[in-house]
């Protein structure tokens, strides 16, 4: 069994990312700019925005951080976004969600503009990545394709089943695993709350992919000897063991799976630290004006 | 084993749709209007739009066709284009494909408004089906929709296995079927060129759904006893007992196929009527200002 280490691979690319940074700016370009908006005080928010902004500074990005108070009308939020879709030295920005109840959440993500969308959440972008063009890819499932990639992690023609069909995770992965190419070419099975005899569907995972967000759902009965398997579940609970008072739990029962495995992530420290990863090449990709 | 009709589908939709054409109509609303642009002279491609002028006439819609030689420069249709997003009595158009090479078809399918696009081919249509949002659909994988809703066929929890992954219609077919709600539901697992063991994939659906293009693919060892078989293969191939010296062949050999089956669809009149079917729903939204 081989663990996927995903802050390792997460810091491999951000090296090549402050590499091409560095390339760019050598060459006169411009610094790569990332700006995030943060509505309220949320914990899990705070620490996510603050991970982003961070890992900019890591790979000598521009940052700009704009915080509002949980009471922000929508209006004012959209023109704050209209704000940053007109500001030239910003190449992409993110509206860190959840957003509070008065705010229409789509509406929200609709108004940003494609071009600086990297989160991938606008339905153009959307899109255009089931359509196989080029876009802005939802960093989660981009991030997992690169995990699958720095291990050399065959998929065509294998068998991946994906557990959760949420726009976000479930749904885009199954549509790039089953597009043409590496890592792709995948026969891929979608499962959720209404799948019958779901440990039988999974037991037939040549990859298996939990994504529902339900602790330690997969359990060894349910995992194939030699399986690829894929945790993106971060739920926290609630924990003695921990400054916080909690800590992050996946969808994987990881102490009685992991042994049947080849290669398994773990949480924290598998798909996590990719998911930013993910946004920083999707800002490095607007920086140059290719999506 | 009970034959699906697609025809009897069709003609039940179109009578409803004429029924409601006639309601805005007594209540002064505006006749909807449905426009097609035809390039060149491919034989299916003058069918099929001959079809669909027909069946605006049928439900009572306004029809405009506007067809071009083969050599119209692609700039010329992208005016026309930009004339029909602009004339406020189409209310919705579409553009026949296949184009002629010098023609970028990605480029022509985005330069149609998407509040016209009844194809539900522009990017942002299908990311807003894609994310779950109000949208045109695309029309064949729609139809296919309101086959199963016609014949009441369960959908939730079904095993549905789907052979092509196509933009039109194994892709976009996979994302509704496993959509929460009727028809939709569905464990589905998309099979393509690239799958290991597709008869055995393919022998564990409920409901299984040919797309791949290739006439008489699915054999009776590919098809579970009691399964769902959808075909929505339509290929050409050469006859000599017909006037015109091809007939439709579908994707299931289906003398030996069908005794297995709880229901079946027949090629011709299965999927193919419903394609139609499906424009003119869409128009209808269009009309309405709805999608």
């Amino acid at each position: 069994m081989e663990l996927i280490d995903g802050k390792k691979v997460s810091d491999a690319i951000k090296i090549t990312i402050a590499e091409e940074v560095q390339t760019i700016l050598s060459q006169g370009g411009k610094r790569p700019h990332l700006a995030a908006i943060l509505v309220g005080t949320d914990g899990g928010s705070i620490t996510y925005v603050n991970h982003k902004v961070k890992a900019c500074e890591q790979v000598g990005f521009a940052s700009t951080l704009k915080t509002f108070d949980e009471d922000i009308s929508e209006d004012a939020l959209l023109d704050t976004i209209a704000e940053f879709n007109a500001n030239k030295d910003i190449d992409g920005f993110i509206v860190q969600l959840p957003l509070p109840k008065h705010i229409d959440e789509q509406k929200v993500i609709e108004a940003i503009s494609p071009n600086k969308d990297v989160d991938g959440f606008h339905p153009i972008n959307v899109g255009k990545m089931m359509i196989g063009l080029p876009s802005f890819k939802s960093a989660t499932p981009a991030g997992i394709l690169e995990l699958l990639k720095y291990y050399h992690i065959e998929t065509a023609g294998k068998h991946c089943v994906i557990i959760g069909r949420s726009n976000i995770v479930g749904k885009p992965l199954s549509v790039m695993l089953s597009h043409k190419g590496y890592p792709g070419d995948c026969t891929v099975t979608v499962c959720h709350s209404r799948t019958k005899n779901i440990a039988e569907e999974c037991k037939r995972a040549d990859i298996l992919i939990a994504a529902l967000g339900s602790p330690e759902f997969v359990t060894a009965d349910m995992v194939k000897q030699g399986a690829v398997v894929i945790d993106v579940g971060t739920t926290r609970v609630a924990s003695s063991e921990t400054k916080s008072g909690w800590k992050l739990k996946g969808d994987v029962k990881f102490d009685e799976v992991a042994p049947l495995c080849s290669y398994i992530t773990p949480v924290p420290g598998g798909v996590g630290p990719m998911t930013i990863c993910s946004l920083l090449m999707n800002t490095l990709q607007a920086a140059r004006g290719k999506k």
